[in-house]
C-alpha cells in the first residue's frame, strides 16, 4: 500500500517521459491524420467523457487553429439515447479513451496512446497524452506534423524542468485552501480545457466544487456569485486571449475574489494572492500541456492538506460506463 | 422603485404570453427554416452567451431529435482571438441574443423573438421564448412546423395553469436553501439547456455556485465532493433519459446529498427530499419550457429569503459585452 496519492504524483512527474513516448509513434498519427483530412469540411466530432471530454475542448482548437478544421464535442447522447437520425457519413469520429475498451473494436483506425499504465483513479498523463495526440492529429491535417512533432519534444524538456519548482510551491500555496469549498476555474481559448481539467482535478481529489468558465461565461452571470475570499484560478497564457482573461480577473477581484494566477503569463494577472507560472512554449497551442501540470500539482498538495487521498477519491472508479 | 425581486417575478410569470405571441409569427419561422434545411448536412452553428447559451444546448438536441440535423454550440473565440481559418460556406449560423443588436445588422435573416421588454437583468422570457423559436425552427426543418407549433400552444396553456401552484410551493422550500453556497444542477439530453439556465439563475440572483452537471458528468468526478447536506437539483422528466437522471441522483444521495427533484417525472426521484413537479408536455422537447420556471421561482423565492434583489444583481449589467 503505497502513501496515500503517491500515484497521482508520481504520474504526473512521469508526463515528460509519457508525452516522449508517444512521439515516437508520429508517423501513425500523420496516416490517420491525412484520411481525417479527406473528410473535411464535414465537422470533426470527438467523442469523450471526464477529462477525454476536457481533452476534446482542447481538440477544437488544435484543429481549428492549427488546421482551419471545424471540429466539435459531439452530443452522444442524441443517438444512444433518442436514436437521432443524423447523417454522420462524412465525418471524421475521434473517440477519446483512457482505457483500452470496446471503442477499438468498432473503430476504423485506432492510435496509441502511450501514457503507461495509470494506477491513481484521478487522470493525468493520460489527459496529457490526449493533448499531444490531438495537437498531432491537428499539424497533420496541416501537413506540418514533424514542425508540431518537434515543438511538443521541446514542450516535455520544458515539463521536466519545471516538475521541481512548481511541485514545491504548490505545496507552500495549497493548505491556505484546505477549508475552501468552491472556486471558479477561468480559462479561455485553448486553455479552456485546462480550466475545464484543472476543475475536476480539484473537484475529485479535494472534494472542492470547482466550476471552469470561459473569461465571457464568468461576465455573464458568475462573477454574481463572488464574495470576500472566494478563489478564482485563472490560467494565463501568451496569446491572443490574454487580455480577456485579465480583463475577467479585475472583474473576480473587484468582487472579493482571492485570485491565483497560473499558466506562462501568471505575471501579468494584476493582484494574484498566488502565483504558480509555468514556461512559455515554442507555440501557444502547446500551452495546455504545461499549464494544466500547475494544477494537477496543486490538487495533490491539496489532497494532502485535506487528509485526502487522491487515488482513491471517494464515490469513484477508473473506469465509468457511461449513462 | 418596485420591490426587490419584483420584475423578474413578473416577466417570469409573462412567459405563456410571451410564447403564445411568438406562435403568431409560425410562418417566418417556417421560411428560416427551409433555407437552413438547403444547408444541411453542414452543421448549424448556434452562437450565444449566458442564457443565450443555454438556448443553443437545447437547439442542439432540438434540430438533432426533431429534424436529424446536426447543430452545435460554435466556438466562437477561434475567430474572434485566433483568426482560425474556417469554412463555414455552407454553414447556417443562428446567433440568438436577447437584446436588439448589431447582430441583426450582419444577419441574412432576423427572426423576432417577441418576448417583450426585459427589465430584470435576469433573463427569463428571453431564454423561453428562444426555446420555442429553436423549437419552430427545428419543426420547420422536419416539415413540421404546425404539429410542432399546436403542441407548443398547449404547452402555453400548461405553463399558466401551473405558475400559482409552483410559486407557492418554491416558496415554502427555498428558505431551507438560504444558507447554501453551493449546488450541483443535473439534466441529460434536453433537459441539460435548463440544468445550465437553472444553475445560471442561482448563480446570478442567489450567489450560489450552482454548476451544471449531465448525468454523466457527475459519474466521471464530481460524486466525489458531494457530502452530507450538498444540494443536488434533479430534471427529471420523461423521456429516454429519464433512468440514467434518476441513477445518478441515487448515487448522489448515498454520497449524502440532499435531493431537490423538478420536472415533470420528479416523483421518480427515489429519496428526494424536496420536489417541485410540473406538467408532462404533449412532447419531450418541449419539457424544458416548463422544467425551467420551476428553477426561475425557485431562484425567485431563494433570492428573497437571502434579501437579495434579483432585477439587479451584483456586478451584472443587462448587455455584456463579449469577449
Amino acid at each position: 500500500m503505497s502513501r496515500p496519492g503517491a500515484l497521482f504524483l508520481s504520474e504526473i512527474r512521469g508526463q515528460p517521459d509519457a508525452v516522449g513516448r508517444l512521439l515516437e509513434h508520429t508517423s501513425e498519427y500523420d496516416a490517420v491524420a491525412a484520411e481525417i483530412t479527406k473528410r473535411a469540411p464535414a465537422p470533426i466530432r470527438l467523442v469523450g467523457h471526464g477529462s477525454s471530454d476536457a481533452a476534446a475542448s482542447y481538440g477544437v482548437y488544435a484543429f481549428g487553429v492549427l488546421a482551419g478544421l471545424t471540429a466539435m464535442r459531439d452530443s452522444i447522447s442524441l443517438t444512444t439515447y433518442y436514436g437521432a437520425k443524423l447523417d454522420v457519413s462524412g465525418s471524421a469520429v475521434i473517440a477519446l479513451s483512457q482505457p483500452r475498451s470496446a471503442l477499438a473494436r468498432a473503430a476504423e483506425a485506432t492510435l496509441p496512446l502511450l501514457a503507461g499504465p495509470e494506477r491513481s483513479v484521478a487522470a493525468s498523463k493520460t489527459y496529457v497524452n490526449q493533448l499531444a495526440s490531438l495537437a498531432l492529429l491537428a499539424g497533420g491535417a496541416a501537413g506540418k506534423i514533424r514542425k508540431i512533432a518537434d515543438g511538443l519534444r521541446r514542450v516535455t524538456e520544458q515539463m521536466a524542468e519545471m516538475l521541481d519548482p512548481l511541485d514545491l510551491r504548490a505545496g507552500e500555496i495549497a493548505p491556505a485552501f484546505t477549508y475552501v469549498e468552491r472556486m471558479f476555474v477561468i480559462g479561455r481559448g485553448f486553455e479552456f480545457a485546462t480550466a475545464r481539467e484543472v476543475a475536476l482535478k480539484l473537484t475529485e481529489t479535494c472534494r472542492v466544487a470547482a466550476e471552469p468558465l470561459t473569461a465571457t461565461d464568468l461576465a455573464h452571470g458568475p462573477v454574481a456569485a463572488i464574495e470576500a475570499l472566494f478563489p478564482v484560478w485563472a490560467i494565463a497564457s501568451h496569446d491572443e486571449t490574454l487580455a480577456a482573461v485579465i480583463e475577467a480577473t479585475v472583474r473576480a477581484r473587484a468582487a472579493g475574489a482571492t485570485l491565483v494566477a497560473s499558466g506562462s503569463a501568471a505575471a501579468k494577472i494584476p493582484h494574484a494572492a498566488f502565483s504558480l507560472p509555468v514556461p512559455r512554449p515554442p507555440r501557444a497551442a502547446f500551452a495546455p500541456l504545461l499549464s494544466v501540470v500547475a494544477g494537477q500539482l496543486f490538487a495533490a498538495a491539496l489532497a494532502r492538506a485535506k487528509g485526502l487521498d487522491a487515488d482513491h477519491p471517494e464515490q469513484l472508479t477508473k473506469v465509468t460506463l457511461a449513462q
